[in-house]
């Protein structure tokens, strides 16, 4: 097993079914590549120019309300529309179906500042809220078989405003992403009879190495096949297989798994750390998918600084991810810091 | 039919098994996100401290001939090595494998200020010339069973270097994207008796809303299930399986065909346009693969104008990837441009 940590080798995703293939060595190579902008700190509490800040008016005319947690809304460009028609065309190799959903906007608070991880625990747990009412709320229409939560942080993520928030896709079919995971799962709890990720949780938790944090709850670690530089997962304790089955205690424990990874996260490089993180979860077509074990993947590009990023490119879009440190060395660094965030106090 | 022009719908991708949204309605939205640095097109002809330029000294002290056309050497930071031990590790659930193999670089031309849109298609020609001398040499070694060519093109696609080239990872295992390929290929090809991309092929060229040029050997077309905004594939028209099998004037043909869907490329938005790009074709593992058809992917990130592109984030990343104008409408625009490059002349 020890040349694992210096060798050219591949690791097996069991949940996508997929490949990772990780470079040890290649973490010494010199970057002269583009550098990111770092994250710009200073901003006001309340931004007048800002459509998610409370109060303020947004392109389409609606005036948010003077919200003091979370606020939720229908995203004004939604990529998902309730009406789209549901037809469905075939000729030989060309093959398209409408798809129809609904996208939301989630305000995390209504400070214009905050970013999850300068979010007292108390609050994100009133975030974790509203997302439970929201899958509770989308999944029990008939035309929605899966709520995909989300958040995209940081600019270089794609996201075109700093206040902090979330975005809601719910939509008629699974995602790409979840129909894999649910195929995976589904053949694994076939086979073994206890679900996937309670197992890999229980090899992990044996071994130590990759986590980074656990409460009463939750289990925050860097995946054996990660494949960003800084990936995580944040799993359940016990077998809970989508929002609503958490007990009210076990919210406060998830707000209090997501704070001590993101605050990690900005202390890496001493910045607001840019990621895409999402739940996966049971999808909402009415079965028990009993194989189901929600969790949130934390997916963040930064590699060496706050300005050097890892690019998913070449051999990573027409190939296989490569990754140049290990998960274990990953995990090391995100273990040896502050859970305390450089900015507070 | 027609309703697929401006619902949001799903397509299916039958090479990769795989659905991409499409959401037409939503290139209207208004971008106040980051903003890319343009290209600088300035550059010397040669550069003194470019390390792929002719006569210079790279990083671990070798020193580059004075290459006329292209040349090839060992990547100095390669992220596959020969001496990978090839034992495997199992464990429940943790799965890994040694990964052998050799990574080039390959120079186009000795010219630091040129890329593929500005070179001529005899100098394209000799570089299509060297892809199939190491897909030929790397191929042929039992320890290969996959020969990835690649570029990726442009800072913004991590490329380090503006010096016009590319790379070639050459690996024991078939990458994912190979993989998946080799799969929907050959179960189609026991169907139907018939190439997956040839029947693709014949369906496009009867229907032409998604092709932007055709020679006597080759064709570009924008795929029914683009995902990059202007995503393109270049096909063979005859049955090639893999690059050693073209005739010489074929060879002249690919060069013509990539020539011009760079220039056009470039012409979009009047920049220096990034991508990355490759080839997938027949596994170099002995086995005949008749199944298999030789193709390039064009994967460009640009979206709205030369520093705007689509980001692949939160729902992309964690469901499945989405876009917003159709196909068609991407293939019109492509199509309606000139394909002299507009630095030219
Ligand atoms: O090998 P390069 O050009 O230094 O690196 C670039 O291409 C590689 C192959 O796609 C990627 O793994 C790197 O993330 C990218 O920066
Ligand atoms: O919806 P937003 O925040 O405007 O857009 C962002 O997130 C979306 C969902 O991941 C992506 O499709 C967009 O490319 C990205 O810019």
């Amino acid at each position: 097993m020890n040349t694992f940590t210096d060798h050219p080798h591949r690791r097996y995703n069991p949940l996508a079914g997929e490949w990772v293939l990780v470079s040890p060595h290649r973490s010494k190579r010199p970057w002269q590549g583009q550098v990111e902008d770092a994250e710009v700190p200073d901003m006001p509490a309340h931004d007048p120019d800002c459509y998610l800040c409370a109060g303020n008016t947004r392109i389409n005319g609606a005036k948010n309300p003077d919200y003091t947690h979370t606020f939720v809304f229908d995203n004004d460009f939604a990529a998902l529309t309730e009406d789209a028609p549901a037809e469905s065309f075939r000729d030989g190799l060309l093959m398209a179906e409408g798809e129809s959903g609904i996208c939301r906007v989630i305000c995390f608070s209504p400070r214009h500042d905050l970013t999850l991880a300068r979010m007292a625990v108390d609050d994100i747990a009133r975030v974790v809220d509203a997302w439970v009412e929201q899958y509770l709320e989308l999944g029990a229409r008939p035309d929605i078989g899966y709520v995909q939560i989300f958040e995209n942080r940081g600019a270089m993520m794609g996201c075109s405003n700093p206040h902090p928030h979330g975005q809601i896709w719910a939509s008629r079919n699974l995602p790409n992403a979840a129909a894999k995971e649910t195929e995976t799962q589904r053949a694994y709890y076939d086979q073994h009879g206890t679900p996937l990720l309670m197992a890999y949780l229980a090899q992990e938790r044996a071994l130590g190495e990759r986590i980074l944090f656990e409460n009463d709850g939750f289990v925050v670690l860097v995946p054996y096949w990660a494949v960003w530089p800084f990936e995580t997962m944040v799993l359940p304790k016990r077998h809970i297989r989508s929002m609503e089955e958490m007990e009210s205690d076990e919210r406060v424990q998830l707000a209090e798994a997501l704070s001590k990874v993101t605050i990690r996260y900005d202390n890496l490089f001493a910045t607001s750390f840019p990621y895409s993180m999402g739940f996966h979860q049971r999808p909402t077509d009415g079965a028990a998918h009993d194989e189901w074990v929600m969790h949130a993947h934390f997916y963040p590009p930064l590699l060496r600084s706050a300005t050097v990023k890892k690019f998913m490119v070449g051999f990573e879009l027409l190939g296989t991810p490569q990754r140049d440190l290990t998960p274990e060395q990953a995990a090391a660094r995100l273990r040896g810091l502050s859970d305390i965030h450089y900015l507070a106090g």
